[in-house]
């Protein structure tokens, strides 16, 4: 691409790089950036860098978040005795969405695939494992629907089950193969509703 | 969006105000570059940064670059006397795939456009009558086949005709309300090969 200068070059290969980004998308990105007034442009630069340096792990339900504990963990409404174990911060914040759910959850930050070598130690599991030597009704068991969602599903049931504490899996409203993250409210809801015991 | 924290919040309504990103892509930007290794955060935000720092306008074909002169203004063996008008940088990038075009360019950064306010006064123009002040032979206006840009191709054809340099207008091989940059190299050179003359 020499017919653009290394600069703007280097920025439309940064761009390049991000999840979903083509290469048309990456040169539409980079000259509306260079057509953003200067302090828009630090405007972004510093959400990302700030984003960055002050977003870690919950110490309790292992979301991102900027705090020592996430707002949900934190909030003492919430039911603490539920929780909900999910994939990523974002399938967190589908359920979130639906504006129904009282418990708090755990992010597993990935799920078991043996095709990728992502085994139960390289997600937070152990972790999951310490929370329910608390006091702990119910686990609910909201990963994908996937293949990996399922096996992770399955593995942490067997897990748990001799610790004596209900876990549940939400039920399969949830479209085979499907993203959670990218379904509606309602079906979310529906698949809470219909959770059914492991 | 208050079940992330205010740093991931701001992050994704930054990624949401770029051009073509919606909420969840935003999402999926924000957690992948939460998920970036330090250095790789550091490198994209430094892209950003110093091309909006170092990328300025070519000061003879107003292109963006990062020199005085871009590399094609710069060339000697591009053939200075043959400018073509294009729009923006990408429609330039579009022209320059095709590998066939020896001329050189002149970007207006944008078109006419008695809708949008935006006059002659608004783009380019006058900058490039005053380069037909110097040894130039032809004209060609490549601005988009849009209402915009064949309006902006009259008003330019009736500016210079009385200089006396010829003018021509690339052939409408290109699709009628189609965006040059999205069109495949053989229909652009299409298009370059049956100009005509206004």
């Amino acid at each position: 691409m020499d017919y653009y200068s290394s600069h703007i070059s280097r920025l439309i290969e940064e761009f390049c790089a991000l999840p979903g980004i083509g290469t048309k998308s990456a040169q539409r990105l980079a000259f509306h950036v260079l057509n953003m007034p200067k302090e828009q442009v630090k405007s972004l630069t510093d959400a990302i860098t700030s984003a960055k340096e002050n977003v870690r792990y919950c110490e309790s339900c292992f979301t991102l978040t900027d705090a020592p504990q996430c707002p949900i963990c934190a909030d003492p409404k919430r039911n603490h005795k539920q929780i909900m174990v999910v994939e990523n911060p974002r399938d967190l914040a589908a359920y979130e969405k639906t504006g129904k759910y009282e418990g708090v959850y755990h992010v597993l930050h990935g799920a078991i695939s043996p095709m990728l070598g992502i085994g139960p130690s390289d997600i937070k599991l152990k972790e999951l494992m310490v929370r329910l030597k608390e006091d702990v009704d119910e686990v609910i068991i909201a990963t994908n629907s996937s293949l990996e969602g399922e096996t992770t599903a399955m593995y942490i049931s067997k897990l748990i089950k001799p610790v004596g504490i209900k876990v549940t899996r939400i039920a399969s409203g949830v479209p085979v193969g499907g993203d959670l993250e990218y379904i509606d409210e309602v079906t979310l809801l529906r698949a809470y509703e219909g959770r059914t015991e492991l």
